[in-house]
């Protein structure tokens, strides 16, 4: 039975292992991304690079898929990822060919790959019409449609994070003004949430889920305005692309009823199009391993995940 | 060479014509669609019926497609058209497939075969990643992306006029707030313009449109507003799908740079995703004719724009 290698690169670890055709995964190699100052493209790229080379000679080896943070140049795979800074225009596709010479290897933004292991093997798993969502650092997700992931023009689909929740509202890194990312990514409830009198100083997203689930009221205020910012963006969606499930993951997303609640109140409020009022938003059913499942299924499912040439 | 028969079935009239290969129309039938509180069910249908019934012996018709208001159970053709009110459940595409028992009957929302006559023979041709959209007395659409008609769980996608451009917003006809529809259909550009000191009393949006080309400074700041608003569901929509080409048409969008101007000014504010920036905005291309091209081409280009089965 042939496998499929998994990579996910990533600002703080990159992970690699083999995926079978029924998504299930072998042991997880891990090492940690440089980060400091002087890490080169070439430091980072050993710190991926070691986790592969054992598998270069591995007969039942079928094809080699990659996440990865974007921006990215696609299907090309230069990647320029937002939390490696060391990366800018690295041509990350091509060096991992250089190890796998014979096989597939293919690659996709790593919020993308998360969507489609939901797909494949998760949360939207039987739906044909599904969003992806990660709420993390940052808002990203990914697109299916008709059975088949949606690429778009450049294979940036699925940027749900930049569909614009509040006209005037704050400042996002992209640019723009009231997108869903500069409202809900995890530094931005930081930021709200000590304005509205949470201690932020030092503290991370993760210390703000935990203090709203001990009910800390600034906490849970911030967590309410992120889950209607989501319901906002999910109704559009669901709206433009008549979805049938959308699936939340990520960090920001443990904080369960806390956001989905709200959430679920925006969505009601807004999605009102007979189609639209059934869509369901449920967490992300495979946790961290999401990325990778995916990614591996851009080889073992190619026919549905991939569709450049 | 065969030929296909194009229907649209709309609130004012009924028109019909032959289609062929090349998206080239024949002459175009027309009749009035019954207004009166009187049409019941069957006297709207006969005023389509009229002008189907002398091709139904035509020996080189190869399909029928029909362009019909929504909402429809699709594909399965069953319409409540919103503006045909004696139409309430009415099994359309059965009735038309009992006139043409031999050849493949297709249908799909009217504004979806605008979206789909744009991209095969008009404003969106040779792009794979394109919105169709139709401002008029609602707000309507079809998304192509792969190059392939998007249809949704239900056939509903492509319902970009009921993206949330203002979530404090107008109440919208859906139930729903501050949707794009709700700030942008004609009906509402009156109202807005009426508060606004516009002379509205018995006027409609071509009035409000000729107004302010003459000048006038409510119907102006009218079509500003309306232009932010759809350039905030383009941003949304280009990131969310990664569009190349957006191709506006209808009634409202003959305001030309009145409305497309303020519009290009909003989505240079929002669309700043660099995959985002260069998303062409154009008016539709087909005129009043492009529902009947796409409707023809559910069944001449069904590869690329009929996926049920």
């Amino acid at each position: 039975m042939t496998v499929v290698l998994a990579v996910d690169a990533g600002g703080t670890k990159m992970a690699a292992c083999v995926v079978d055709a029924e998504g299930r995964l072998g042991p997880v190699a891990r090492s940690s991304t440089p980060q400091d100052e002087a890490a080169d493209a070439e430091a980072v790229w050993r710190s991926l690079a070691v986790l592969l080379e054992p598998y270069a000679e591995r007969p039942d080896l079928a094809g080699v898929g990659i996440g990865c943070g974007g921006p990215m140049i696609w299907p090309a795979g230069v990647v320029s990822p937002l939390n490696i800074r060391a990366w800018r225009g690295f041509p990350l596709l091509d060096r991992v060919r250089q190890i796998f010479p014979d096989v597939p290897v293919r690659i996709h933004n790593d919020a993308i790959c998360v969507a489609v292991g939901e797909h494949w093997r998760g949360a939207g798993r039987g739906a044909d019409n599904v969003l992806g969502m990660v709420l993390s650092t940052g808002v990203g997700g990914g697109l299916i449609l008709g059975g088949r992931l949606v690429d778009g023009a450049s294979g940036n689909a699925g940027h749900v994070g930049h569909v614009i929740v509040e006209p005037d509202g704050p400042a996002c890194t992209c640019g723009g003004y009231g997108c869903l990312e500069a409202v809900a990514r995890g530094p931005a409830l930081v930021a709200w949430a000590g304005e509205q009198g949470w201690p932020s100083a030092g503290r991370d997203a993760r210390d703000l889920v935990s203090d709203a689930g001990r009910g800390h009221p600034a906490a849970r205020a911030t967590l309410e305005r992120a889950g209607w910012a989501i319901g906002i963006a999910v109704a559009s969606a669901t709206h433009l692309c008549d979805l049938e499930v959308v699936a939340i993951g990520g960090g920001v997303s443990q904080a369960g009823p806390l956001l989905f609640e709200p959430m679920a109140v925006a969505l009601r409020r807004h999605a009102r199009m007979e189609f639209a009022r059934d869509v369901r938003v449920v967490p992300a059913a495979l946790g961290q391993e999401a990325g990778l499942v995916g990614a591996a299924a851009l080889v073992l499912a190619g026919d549905r995940y991939w569709s450049a040439s």
